[in-house]
């Protein structure tokens, strides 16, 4: 299978998130891709690099004031007295009233979502090569090939429109859900990271062109919190084209293989003329980030369920922090996955 | 003149703030109180503790989940895994999808503005002791005194109804203009802290009978950010009964008494029945927390000029942080005042 990777997330490495009341080290850190990557040349699939995209497909998606905060704010926020090199928001605005304020300590708080946004002098830089990777896979699909993985860093399916989060600046998998829905008509998301892809249903929560399926920890108790409830089904012309499955914690695989079974059929019944999935490892037992149990099985069980879809499928990394395990779980998903593509 | 005091602020004293990436020592400290409260001894004002308070004014201003989350956060947060003994909040919502999570971790980003919110064991007590030192002023003032001084600590302004940030949790000034509001009729504030009062200003929005006057640093560059332009105006009833003053950084005792006196303007023409203050010392020239450049003679002018007003009047502490010079600064406010209020 070919893969996109582009080697500039390494211009994005921030030391400590702010979380529980404290710094704490930074999980979402570059030797995550490099342990993907080393598994997928490892297995032969074929590397390639993204080249020629610019700011349109990014664009699309994201608001233009975002954008402009996200390649501007770091040199600017070194302007600040007193400030450190990296950039932590600490203030922000009620729902109620929030005014766009000129100042890059301002906008800190209107575009961040807290603690686990660090920006450094490579975050920008790093977040477009992530997209574009994104963008790069959907093209190759486009093209001809059946599948493609995007091995993305910094993740995407907690960045809005106009606000990023949870490591998250670009929102990768809407991007590039948003150029393939402009090609085909009619795309689907599956988002199977521990954490409800909030970013990516809300840059479709009134469109109906662009079927978002999530299975996530319950968001009472983990990130993100306020969104990914059940009762989120869209509005408009999104109205049923939003499926949220939270999890109790602790949930185990037969759980979490059923309600992957679950959102398949609804995106089977959708009928999209592509499929992209927001891949995180992080639902695995033991991943620092999460409180589900899933197992190395059972990410071949999720691959063997995604890979029975008939059309085209992008697969686009999001999260999975427990570094040790990541190639031996996208080793299972992958095989799971291409052992169904092959039988169809 | 007769003023009010509650020690409990003593069981708040969070050691360090998150601001601009790190975090820094906490200057909203139990020291500004007790600095406050020397100078005021000293000079022959006579202390009054609050006194047959519950909660009714205070669930009267707040909503009933955030005071449910104050009351209980620290307690929950002692449970939660790794989680250090001061709440500092680290997760946001976006504006869009802003479900109220059942967790502890979940509402403290739901609840909280920020890094300058941290609460530990005492912040709930210490915060209804500073409510309770502004509803005992206020009660001093509708039994006969023509003005009353309430120290409150923590400060207040910056509380919404829903939401605590920058130093505040309790509304102090809103939920004692509530309170006179409620048996005068119609009341004023005037809220000279260096920052707007933005939680002050979200509770009144809509009502028209509280006016409600700020003089500030420009909220572009300075917190709380996202409130407190010139355009907000009230909404509904309240149209026209909200009055923002913004100034320019480094304005000067000239400009600051202008927008002083613009403010006090509005509020004469409004014939309130009362005069509520949010009183800051933060405007003050070399304030760690502001810009303007204010002078212990300009705070001379600020309280002749509102010692011009002929009603009764609370003056209700918010901000100031340099300790060194809030007992000169109050003294001068205070002589200013009470000359014009002895002369009228």
């Amino acid at each position: 299978m070919k893969f996109t990777y582009s080697a500039l997330h390494h211009q994005h490495a921030p030391e400590h998130i702010m979380v529980r009341g404290t710094m704490a080290p930074n999980l979402e850190a570059p030797v995550r891709a490099e342990t993907l990557l080393k598994q997928l040349c490892a297995q032969g699939h074929e590397q390639v690099s993204p080249q020629g995209w610019g700011q349109e497909w990014i664009a699309a998606v994201h608001d233009a004031g975002y954008l402009e905060f996200l390649s501007t704010a770091h040199e600017r926020w070194r302007q600040v007295p007193n400030a450190t090199p990296v950039i932590h928001p600490h203030a922000f605005a009620h729902y109620s009233s929030r005014r766009r304020p000129s100042s890059v300590q301002g906008q800190v708080g209107y575009y961040l979502a807290g603690g686990s946004s660090p920006m450094t002098e490579g975050t920008w830089t790093a977040a477009v090569g992530s997209a574009h990777a994104a963008l790069e896979a959907s093209k190759l699909v486009l093209e001809g090939e059946r599948e493609a993985y995007a091995l993305c860093r910094p993740p995407g399916h907690h960045a809005y429109a106009d606000f990023g989060g949870g490591f998250c600046y670009l929102n990768n998998v809407a991007i590039a859900a948003h150029y393939m829905a402009s090609e085909l008509g009619r795309v689907a998301i599956l988002d199977i990271d521990t954490h409800h892809g909030n970013g990516t249903q809300s840059i479709f929560y009134k469109r109906g062109d662009v079927h978002f399926v999530s299975v996530h920890g319950d968001p009472n108790v983990l990130f993100p919190f306020y969104a990914g409830y059940a009762d989120e089904t869209g509005e408009g012309e999104g109205e049923g084209c939003n499926l949220n499955l939270p999890l109790p914690l602790k949930s185990e695989d037969p759980a979490w293989l059923a309600a992957i079974d679950q959102g398949m059929a609804s995106i089977q019944a959708y009928a999209p003329k592509a499929l992209l999935v927001s891949l995180g490892f992080d639902p695995f037992k033991g991943d620092p980030s999460s409180d589900l149990a899933v197992s190395t099985e059972g990410f071949r069980g999720a691959g063997e369920r995604i890979g029975a879809y008939r059309g085209p499928v992008v697969l686009v990394q999001e999260g999975g922090y427990l570094v040790e395990k990541l190639g031996e779980n996208l080793d299972a998903f992958l095989e799971g996955f291409m052992r169904m593509r092959k039988a169809n």
